[in-house]
């Protein structure tokens, strides 16, 4: 099935929209020329703006949307009042077979409502599921659930498990990627029922060949497995206690750096060296959030990203639309006749 | 109540006992003069051992014990098995309130196992709960549960609380401790019903003025609150995740200072301030996971430590025996009426 658009875009969402918004088309334009955007937002303003940028203004057409949904938003507000929202334009563009997929930069949880209850979820998948790319000694690592889902059964793990082997598949461009479910232990006795439940039922899946079995949490940086998956409670609190101790060392770092004559040549040293890093784990190389088991593409870019930041969110969006990513999700999906449509183990309360 | 020993110590625990044991406790004994230990494993090994060690020799008195639990057997095998074990007389002497408490850097299963079992929980308490201290960006920060109880509900986590609580006033010698529940954002709304129940009780009980509300997990190395209370699974898997971040980091800045002639020179430079940063995040100076909750003092050191490591883990330990810990938690519980006995949420399966 072919759209008019490839992506339908919210130029309204973020803290610096719709200027980054539009500085992040103009270079993913460049780097896929045979994208077609729709431009949601407020048409004096983002016209204005798209007029400067050249490539952009080749591959956008404008839809005007008159209201914007604030970062402070309800996801039941949005729903209710948000309907001529840029938005909701841009999610409603996806539910009508418009565009295949859609960026956003705003407010977290009225995307992910508007888009489960709008765009609404694949009929195989029974709760969609909050991904990202995340950097590891062993190179890039998909993390799902990020926190769609406090609560998880072992088929909703299974689930997740199937769309993230995919991802790696399709996105990462991997062969065979490891997964391996997250768990307080390695050995096959540890954790509570539910992951045991899942774990036996992805040993015997038609991906059982790639489940390396459970994970710990420094399995996650260590590049263990290329696929972690977690309910979205625990992934959630993983994901930000990483970046915190992150944070931590490049605050410390920079203290080192600066705390005397000597250090500071050190650093202007070793600098080169220091940049290559920084460039490296550089969280905007891994900016966008993909909202997976969705009738079409929904990626969140981080609401104070820059142009750079917003353009790779668009990257990870382009590449599931051109992979058929979804296509390929409800094709594994159907190979897993193991899995009962009752959970196996009660959810998470 | 007196105990002839302040602390039982386990001579065979770990990957290098005893001689790391006995290094540690010649450490221990010139920082705790008033300190006597109850030294538990082969006589003729840690005898000659003891010999070499002045210090340590006047503080201690040896009682043999024959077998030793090792690191790979089960908690089950070790309940049945271990009788003659230096772990399970080392737990058997605080059971009979010969000893206030017990150091070990043995198996943690196996130590968690027996110590329930044999030295047995305060009557006020459900479960004990896995305790650390971790380095954050304002100071040293409590967290628990680590991994004692996958599954909690909400009375788990007011209990967790309050043991947090009294930990950070007697250890860390904080007067009004704050403490924070980690959930997925730290809105009143987000989270499960076990949270959020948790958080109810928590803000109308006698600690109620140090509650801060519900942490993320990117709080846990910002050092917002004192005490950081979750379950075992999510805390288990949030510490080894900062742990894995870390070493990531640490890893690729030896990678960086090892890339080029200047980056080598910019290494010896600020190699003073890096030197106080590697000490200030020391493992060595967070060494020592305490089980709270039971009738005596239970520390856990890391198998793989040296003797300045265990020696911190006494020194956790005799600050708790110094501070009768276990009575304060006690007297924290009983004036916590407003905690019904029954789960007020189903626990996580």
């Amino acid at each position: 099935m072919s759209h008019a658009f490839s992506l339908a875009i919210d130029a309204m969402g973020g803290d610096n929209a719709p200027d980054i918004v539009l500085d992040g088309l103009e270079l993913a334009a460049e780097r896929h020329p045979q994208a077609r955007f729709l431009l949601v937002g407020d048409e004096t303003r983002i016209g204005g703006l798209l007029a400067r940028r050249p490539r952009a203004a080749k591959a956008c057409m404008i839809r005007h949307a008159p209201d914007v949904i604030s970062a402070e938003m309800k996801p039941t507000a949005a729903l209710r009042q948000g309907r001529n929202s840029s938005m909701r334009i841009a999610i409603d563009s996806v539910a009508a077979r418009e565009s295949a997929g859609v960026v956003s930069a705003g407010n977290t949880g009225a995307l992910m409502a508007l888009a489960k209850i709008v765009v609404k979820s694949l009929p195989e998948i029974d709760r969609p599921a909050l991904a990202a790319i995340m950097p590891s000694a062993r190179g890039d690592v998909v993390m799902l659930d990020l926190g769609a889902n406090v609560a998880c059964d072992a088929r909703n793990l299974v689930e997740f498990a199937v769309m993230g082997e995919t991802f790696a598949r399709a996105v990462l461009g991997l062969t065979t990627p490891s997964f391996g479910l997250l768990n307080v232990g390695s050995e096959e006795l540890k954790g509570d029922d539910r992951v045991r439940a899942a774990a036996d039922i992805l040993r015997e899946s038609h991906i059982g060949a790639g489940f390396h079995g459970f994970v710990e949490g420094h399995d996650i940086t260590a590049g263990t497995v290329d696929v972690v998956v977690t309910d979205g409670f625990t992934g959630n609190v993983a994901l930000k206690t990483g970046e915190g101790a992150l944070k931590l060392m490049r605050d410390l770092l920079r203290q080192v750096f600066t705390s005397s004559v000597p250090a500071r040549l050190g650093y202007l040293l070793a600098r080169p060296a220091l940049d290559r890093l920084r460039e490296w784990m550089d969280p905007r190389r891994y900016n966008g959030a993909i909202l997976l088991g969705l009738n079409g593409v929904v990626v969140k870019s981080h609401g104070g990203t820059d142009a750079l930041g917003f353009a790779h969110a668009v990257d990870v969006a382009m590449d599931m639309v051109t992979h058929h990513f979804n296509d390929r999700i409800r094709e594994g999906l159907s190979r897993l006749s193991t899995v009962p449509a009752a959970p196996l183990a009660p959810a998470r309360p």
